[in-house]
């Protein structure tokens, strides 16, 4: 893998230039992009023009002329936009997501859109796990997270509705983080779900996270591991433990154990029986909005959507007003309810169910996401762990809302427990 | 002004065809066009069309068939969408709004797209006010408000994100609703800040809005003014109530009276000194938004930008993330206290500062209304009283965020307690 910070770092010193940073990712594309299928739109070229045009002054930008993957769901005047449907094969946006613009006026060049499933949700994409090919990557932000575990990418930008940056990241073995709610704009990608929808990012380490969030962002949002106190953390369960692999269990448990080994404060925690109930009101949100959302696609090119999209948008036509509404109020008493149990201190729980499921006909369960990313809590995918079979198991770090910094922290400070345990 | 809860009665009992009220819009549109400039684009025989194909199957809609006008903020897959901006002068998106869908599928026409002022920002556009053509219409839902006036339409969309959608229902004379926040979705709007800009409605009465909002929304929002109970209203000035005219304030204690003549109780009072604080944090809060939707424009296109919002946005760049997070936990604060005080009661206060100003130079200002845009509270614009020379002056009604249907409810009795006291 690519390390931004690193790559980062050498940039700065006159050690490398933008142009050969991208040039890295160019060798690893021709290596492995013909089986991996990351990429839905590529243009090494022009990046590399683009690194070599503005080589002086993108080195002392945040990114410092580091390429970038962006998922094929915000939109790009400059490449094919198309949302993983072919409703939109042609389509050509007139400009830039938010987050590109952020992105590119950070220093970063976009090296090409990397796959998403179709709108996001849940019909897997062409893409392939680097770490097992048989294997799914996860998804929706599949292109992305793969890209960034095969090396072709040290930074790509996701979204998350039900758990489409933590899900992928930890399948792929690479670091993903979905910000607070709303921290970056979503402006200018297609619309799922409007209170859930949250864009995210990919890299390979905590490290690597950070400094791409905080140079996109204009945020203090990077790690200075030497700084990190031990963190207090909560080892959450969860009520669905039991649908966790053996594995998945074992690895949150190594990882509080290795946390602690290095003086972190660790005690299991039961959720508030209202957050508990939250979990499964997020499929009836996302449906209730994204029947709104896809209103123009559902009545005009239901045709030409997939069966699962299409089902879930059959039954979302049912869903009530005050059954969403209810749904809503319910969402903040357990956003209360979760901000006061994070005063202080950090969930570790699973980031998927297990190690990514062999097959390509099923990107995962969003199960251990759903909540959070309904919550609008900082998550971290952590990753270093391995099952048996050397498929990657990651672990999941969560914040207050809104202590996006500490979490990156606290998640980094595990990563680095993880790997002294080794 | 053409009343749309008439006009659906009338098609319900058969006395009226869809089509016949496509044509009323025409006559009107015919005779006043021409002097107010309240289309961006217009395809009448379209609407017709429409009507006339499936006059059995409108007559069953909520909306009846009824014709609408559609701000030019939101896409259109059948009608060119600029945004009130040269840089999209020749855009034709890919799909319709969100908005326009529900409008769609509740049976409602699209008549046309109405002038918007540039990305809805204040730069004014060619709009006049059809009360008094010397005179602005508000901004910057101009040709919605203007074209409801006019009776070209009897419904129209519009957008709040300072005071947008009150503000020119204000100066012409027609009704304004700015629901909840997200109570209508901004999918496939153009954003100019994702925590305030807000869908609404205009339309000739209260009744005749809340009508359009129940059909839109598929919410139980109608106005049964029989089973309607005195409301209770708070009288609040607000510390800038000297900014409003003197006319203004006559007639936000001549809509006090005339709702006590008729059973309502009336007390006057002050707003919660944090709530007062967060109304200077509107500007703060959208322009941070602002400089992150419009990246791609202000970096590509800065040119091509009007001078207020040019200005508005070179100005944004120095927001610091600091003061916005700042600005955005006090807004939550007076969240709470705006709540508290509104349990039980209806805030009473001006719509704007007076009449529409004279002159096409500017908009006039949203002073009375952003503080509730931010506060994501449903306002009514009442219509009905005039100042000496016969232009409009409205009064708003402020709920509590979420009951959309009862600060409708309240707004209607104010309307009827203003009529009865001429």
């Amino acid at each position: 893998m690519l390390s931004a910070l690193d790559l980062a770092r050498r940039i700065e010193a006159g050690a490398l230039t933008p142009a050969a940073a991208v040039d890295l990712c160019a060798t690893a594309i021709a290596a492995r992009e013909a089986d991996i299928g990351a990429f839905a739109a590529l243009d090494i070229d022009r990046a590399r023009r683009q690194a070599e045009a503005s080589a002086a002054a993108l080195k002392s930008t945040p990114l410092r002329g580091l390429p970038a993957g962006v998922k094929d769901i915000f939109d790009t005047a400059d490449f094919p936009t198309g949302y993983g449907s072919p409703i939109y094969a042609d389509h050509r946006p007139p400009a830039d997501a938010a987050a590109v613009s952020m992105l590119r006026r950070a220093g970063g060049l976009v090296l090409g859109k990397t796959v998403t499933t179709e709108f996001a949700h849940q019909q897997p994409a062409k893409t392939k796990n680097p770490r097992n090919l048989a294997h799914t990557p996860g998804g929706s932000s599949s292109g992305s997270a793969a890209a960034v575990a095969a090396g072709m990418a040290p930074i790509a930008i996701g979204t998350q509705t039900g758990g489409s940056v933590i899900r992928p990241a930890a399948f792929c073995g690479v670091a993903g983080f979905k910000p607070s709610y709303r921290l970056l704009p979503t402006v200018g990608s297609k619309c799922f779900s409007w209170s859930l929808d949250t864009v995210g990012l990919f890299a390979a380490s905590v490290a690597d996270v950070a400094f791409a969030a905080a140079g996109i962002s204009g945020r203090d949002l990077r790690v200075d591991q030497a700084a990190t106190a031990a963190p207090s953390l909560a080892l959450v369960r969860t009520r669905i433990w039991d649908e966790a692999s053996g594995e998945m269990q074992s690895a949150v448990e190594t990882a509080a154990r290795a946390a602690a080994a290095l003086g972190a404060r660790v005690e299991e925690h039961t959720l508030p029986e209202i957050a508990e109930e939250a979990w499964r009101l997020h499929p009836l949100i996302m449906a209730y909005e994204a029947f709104r959302a896809f209103a123009f696609e559902y009545d005009h090119h239901r045709d030409k959507l997939g069966p699962m999209l299409r089902d879930m948008l059959d039954h979302a036509a049912g869903i009530s007003a005050e059954d969403y509404d209810a749904a809503r109020r319910a969402t903040k008493r357990a956003r209360h309810a979760v901000n006061e149990l994070l005063e202080g201190k950090f969930i570790l729980t699973p980031s998927a169910p297990g190690a990514a499921p062999r097959g390509l006909g099923s990107t995962g369960e969003p199960i251990f996401n759903r909540l959070w990313t309904l919550m609008g809590t900082p998550c971290v995918n952590v990753p270093g762990l391995l099952d048996d079979s050397g498929l990657p198991l990651g672990v999941q770090i969560v914040g207050r809302f809104g202590r996006d910094r500490v979490t990156l922290a606290a998640a980094a400070f595990v990563e680095a427990a993880i790997a002294r345990a080794k």
